[in-house]
């Protein structure tokens, strides 16, 4: 068979699809794949079987022009088939996924800037469906351009229900049978990956967890590997979408050891040449130095150090969970939303970046940390606040600014003129550390709770300058020319 | 001569005044001592000249009983006297002086525990009469137990004034002539010691301090040898004196290099052997596991590390410096009071202790921390609610709580039945975590800035109680029986 040539988007979905046989176990049977050419560029995506006899291979093209493609199987009727398309620019919108730029941060395909600023719905796609329609209401106006999501359904306080489908079919046992994969369950992660995408969200997928009590958690080593495969042909042309190979890897260890989760790393990168790979931890740190691995996504409530995890990784710093605002019994999930907001800036002003929870209780356990809904807290809109600044800064990321011995204690980065200092707790009523030694400059107030900025004037040359002596406010620095 | 047999409390001050040489420089040249003894406990305190042909030893008597002396010299008029004295039971409220106890606590040497409040008026005693009698005022009624205090003036930001009284003589360049102590100056720093020991304020002398323009902080090794045998010759003696062999040690290494602070050191173990000896940094950590230490003098904003000193140190860990509540520009000097509330509710709810200081901008540049006055700031009143809560609890001290991870995020510490549990900006609203397992307790629920305590009754068995989902809240635990 030999498709028609297509007009598809850069960084679209390029869809071969095939039929062929459905008896036995194509899961683990049927070995398909296809390579993808166009000029120099080489890519050979792994296929899958999407149940009814078909058969899928996907391509994210990311460049543009002319692709041809054959296809591979172990199976006759799979084998050899052969087609092209065309690659064209992309839509208005579509920046191409999210790639590490300048060292400590993002930028899309097409070079955009991207200020990632996340949050957490766990479990949201394993709700009622109205709840997940709730959520993505509530997304449209929230500030979050990242979720991390678990394929796999959640098993935990506050997290007691069934989900609506599950990843792996039932077997003969009443358990799951992780031979065979649930088509209907992917079918609807897409769907909801696409969801994010059109609001312009990154889905940082959670590919392993070990909040479970179906067997997701324990699968055997070649378990892991099939479905990490699967997962990877499935997921991989969505151009919204990061890896996080796992939340809190380490309370995994028992089952997938140092070893493994490095193993299944590489075939990350093997089989996805697209998308940022990053890990959780709970109190073990992973050595983000690994190759493998893109960016630190760490959970660390002493968000002071995020200078220091920079220089350590040398790579962007996501502080995926700095505690969630809420008030449940668990100390990762009460902090006080000022308390968030605080670690918030001081985060993003030692140039990293922090995502969001909130862990309120609620009379039907609907806790938008894992299963949506709407948000019960008040440190959404300043996060809102927080990103629109950081967007209005230079392309490029800020760096911490340095050589000062008060950045052990506050906050302050720097992008050519551009700086900004982040006070937190402390409430100078004058100021001049950092002020620029020379040359004209515009100084902005910014009270990152109230989400006011208060210009305070253009200056000249290194002075003291005056504050309103309150606490939690910043200053937004440009100096001329 | 000899004098004739006085009463003296125990831990009061027994001196012998002696008439000798006045000619030459009796401080470089005239070498006294005397011989104490009281059965089998035997000091050798030096003596000291105090002008006018006058020369004088002290003896801070430990043990009642009679005690009998001879004085040592090397001029014949001041060698040789005997005398005796007996040493009394210590009147009320003289509890002698405050001694390690229990390895990361206080108490006086008669077993009554001392809970340590510190607070900061650098240099109080180097102000006008008027301003110092004004700060002995509010300190009658402020939370403080301890004083960290110079001995010599200060020069630096807000403090530019001349002291009335110098330690060291005007030579003849205009300098100051280090061969020759000021005894006047001496007898106010004795009165002002005496002073804050009505108050039952424990005198944190501070012997070497970098903030100059006259020369005391760049004497020679000589010189500082002298000056320091000295001032403990005249010093010791009182028994609310606690040594702190400097102020930002670090930030004098040129003229006292580590070797040099050690043996200064060493010599105060020699020469006092009655009190705490400590050293505070800027920025270069002390080794306070050197055995001539007897407790860390900390400089640490980040209090939750507090634990942590306490392990690496194995001493009581005293954090004089969190910071100080206030708003000038300098970033040790403008946390918000609710800031410096919280740190100290942090550091005591793990096992340690922690100082207070206030640096508010004022017109005339007094500000409590250097200057002494009066406070200004809102924390004074709830660290007086904190410091009456820790003098609630069983006497021993505070141990941290352990074997839960939480204690990385929020405070915790026991003693016996007793558990204190600091929620810091962690706001949960129901709670279960290290109450007891089993048994009847009473829970009180302390709001550490409204300064309330709300019994929240009694409970059998560990279960989740009810709080109020407000940040800054603690729990006092007392398990029945």
């Amino acid at each position: 068979m030999t498709t028609n040539a297509q007009a598809i988007e850069q960084w679209g979905i390029f869809e071969i699809s095939l039929n062929g046989p459905s008896e036995g176990n194509p899961y683990l049977d049927v070995e398909l794949s296809a390579r993808f050419q166009c000029g120099d560029r080489t890519v050979e995506p792994d296929g899958f079987y999407d149940g009814d006899g078909i058969y899928r291979v996907r391509l994210m093209p990311d460049v543009q022009g002319e692709w041809r493609y054959t296809t591979r199987s172990n199976r006759a009727e799979l084998d050899g088939h052969t087609g092209s398309f065309t690659c064209v620019a992309p839509s208005a919108g579509n920046h191409g996924p999210v790639r590490v730029h300048n060292t400590f941060h993002f930028a899309y395909a097409d070079g955009t800037p991207h200020i990632s600023v996340g949050t957490t719905c766990y479990a949201w796609i394993h709700q009622t469906e109205e709840l997940q329609e709730q959520t993505l209401e509530t997304l449209k106006t929230a500030p979050f351009n990242k979720m991390r999501m678990c394929v796999f359904p959640k098993h935990y306080p506050y997290n007691r229900n069934e989900p609506p489908h599950h990843p792996f079919l039932e077997g003969a046992d009443g358990g799951r049978d992780f031979s065979r994969p649930n088509p209907e369950a992917f079918r609807h992660l897409e769907r909801r990956v696409l969801d994010l995408q059109r609001l312009g969200i990154e889905a940082d997928i959670i590919i392993f967890h070990p909040y479970d009590c179906w067997g997701y958690a324990t699968m055997t080593p070649d378990e892991n590997r099939r479905y990490l495969r699967y997962l990877l042909a499935r997921l991989s042309p969505f151009r919204n979408v990061w890896w996080s190979m796992a939340n809190e890897y380490d309370f995994m260890l028992k089952t997938i050891p140092l070893e493994l989760w490095d193993e299944l790393f590489q075939t990350v990168v093997e089989r996805d040449p697209y998308h940022l790979r990053s890990i959780h931890q709970a109190h073990l740190d992973y050595d983000y130095t690994k190759p493998w691995v893109t960016h630190a996504s760490v959970q660390k409530w002493d968000v002071r150090r995020s200078r220091e995890w920079r220089q350590q990784y040398q790579k962007p710093v996501v502080n995926d969970e700095p505690e969630y605002e809420g008030n449940i019994p668990h100390t990762w999930g009460n902090i006080s939303a000022q308390e968030l907001v605080n670690r918030f800036w001081i985060t993003f002003a030692d140039g990293a970046y922090a995502g969001h929870g909130e862990t309120y209780l609620h009379p039907e356990d609907i806790l938008w940390w894992s299963k949506g809904g709407v948000l019960h807290g008040e440190s959404a809109p300043r996060i809102a606040f927080l990103r629109r600044i950081i967007e209005d800064a230079p392309p490029g990321g800020l760096t911490p600014m340095d050589g000062l011995w008060i950045w052990s204690r506050i906050s302050g980065s720097s992008n050519g003129g551009y700086r900004l200092i982040y006070f937190g707790p402390h409430q100078p009523k004058t100021w001049i550390d950092a002020l620029p030694d020379s040359g004209r400059y515009t100084v902005d107030l910014i009270d990152t709770w109230e989400m006011t900025i208060t210009p305070l004037g253009t200056f000249e040359g290194k002075q003291m300058i005056d504050l309103p002596g309150k606490p939690y406010m910043a200053l937004r620095i440009q100096i001329d020319g």
